[in-house]
């Protein structure tokens, strides 16, 4: 079927190029920073949090932070400098917090299908049903707007990716040829993602209705057979 | 391994009961109504859609809207009532133009692989980098946070659900029983529509980077074989 392979060929070219870069490492900070900041950064961090939360992107203003968290306008400025410095670091921390939950649930497994099913069943956990991933929904519309943010949500993206494949296992799978090619493990780890974050919100938008458990066991069973030789 | 299934089948409880109810039939304008919408309202949705893409969901007053679409607020009061109205039947168009084009692609073909191939590489053109899918991605953190949207917003992913197995054929494939029961089904149809949002965010977020024709294949691939026999 040559007509079906020569389009998605040419559309390929306007993506990532076919063989995988080095893994890139976080984009802002890096996540040991992130566990070490000041206990009224994490304060301010968590008011910034909840107020994205409850009341939008919109309501995040270094005044608005400063009074959830009882802090002077100032101390968030000395820390955080503006708006956008704050809403980076909030990510970058979200992150931080999930991802570490997940290294410690699987990290110590063998790549393969068991390591794969407790990683997605640990993300489902830490990532699925959790207002992190809400607080970012409310960053979305904006970073798809807005020019300064947009590639630094790309960015964090590129490394949520990666950290797919590395901490999943599927990574160390790769380099044998027979399972995966570099290629379609970035696809995968797309995919991966994807799921996730729309999991997520259909869990949030129908919390009696939608059955989250039963689709991440389906994703679980999708990505197992996805590396399945 | 009975540890790991008494607390999944209790986690399930608390989602939809484990036999598919029927197909509920669009929750709030049905398909054929959006369909024979007057040039008036097509106009003001058209004008609300571009509001809400380019200055987000607050920007969607009324008052907006109606000089947007070179309309009187009069009129835009007359057709949809209230914010709420038009915030409604913007979500129920953009569902309607996107799946009128997927049943036309594939709606001929008979159940199986090839028409989830078809189903799927439909979905990437309709769904996933359209403007539709994020002009809905402004209306998630309000749908999240007020109380009268979010059941709207549930109820319309619930049919999308019943739409992706009925147009991907999937549903077709269910009654023999063999496949996929009636519950596996549901939750693929979750996994589906969940990692064509992602996918869609995934590609706004980062149109330069992220290759998401390779994604829609390994979707296709991981579809395909959760229905394989």
């Amino acid at each position: 079927v040559p007509d079906e392979h020569s389009p998605a060929s040419e559309k390929r070219q306007r993506g990532r190029p076919p063989t995988r870069a080095k893994p890139r490492g976080h984009p802002g900070l890096p996540l040991e920073l992130v566990g070490g900041l000041a206990p009224v950064q994490r304060n301010i961090l968590m008011a910034a949090h909840d107020l994205l939360l409850e009341r939008g992107y919109r309501a995040l203003t270094l005044e608005g932070v400063a009074l959830e968290a009882g802090e002077t306008v100032g101390t968030v400025k000395k820390y955080f400098v503006s708006k956008a410095g704050l809403v980076e670091m909030l990510v970058d921390s979200l992150a931080h917090d999930t991802w570490l939950k997940v290294v410690a649930t699987v990290e110590s497994l063998p790549p393969g299908p068991e390591r794969i099913h407790a990683y997605i069943t640990a993300m489902r956990d830490v990532f699925v049903e959790t207002e992190e991933t809400l607080a970012l929904f409310n960053v979305f519309p904006y970073a798809m707007r807005l020019p300064d943010l947009r590639p630094r949500l790309a960015a964090l993206y590129r490394w949520y990716r990666e950290l797919v494949l590395e901490k999943s296992g599927i990574l160390a799978l790769v380099p044998s040829g027979i399972v995966l090619t570099d290629e379609e493990a970035e696809a995968l780890a797309g995919v991966i993602m994807a799921a996730l974050d729309g999991l997520s919100l259909q869990a949030a938008l129908d919390p009696e209705g939608f059955d989250v458990d039963a689709a991440i066991d389906m994703l679980d069973r999708m990505v197992r057979s996805a590396v399945a030789v």
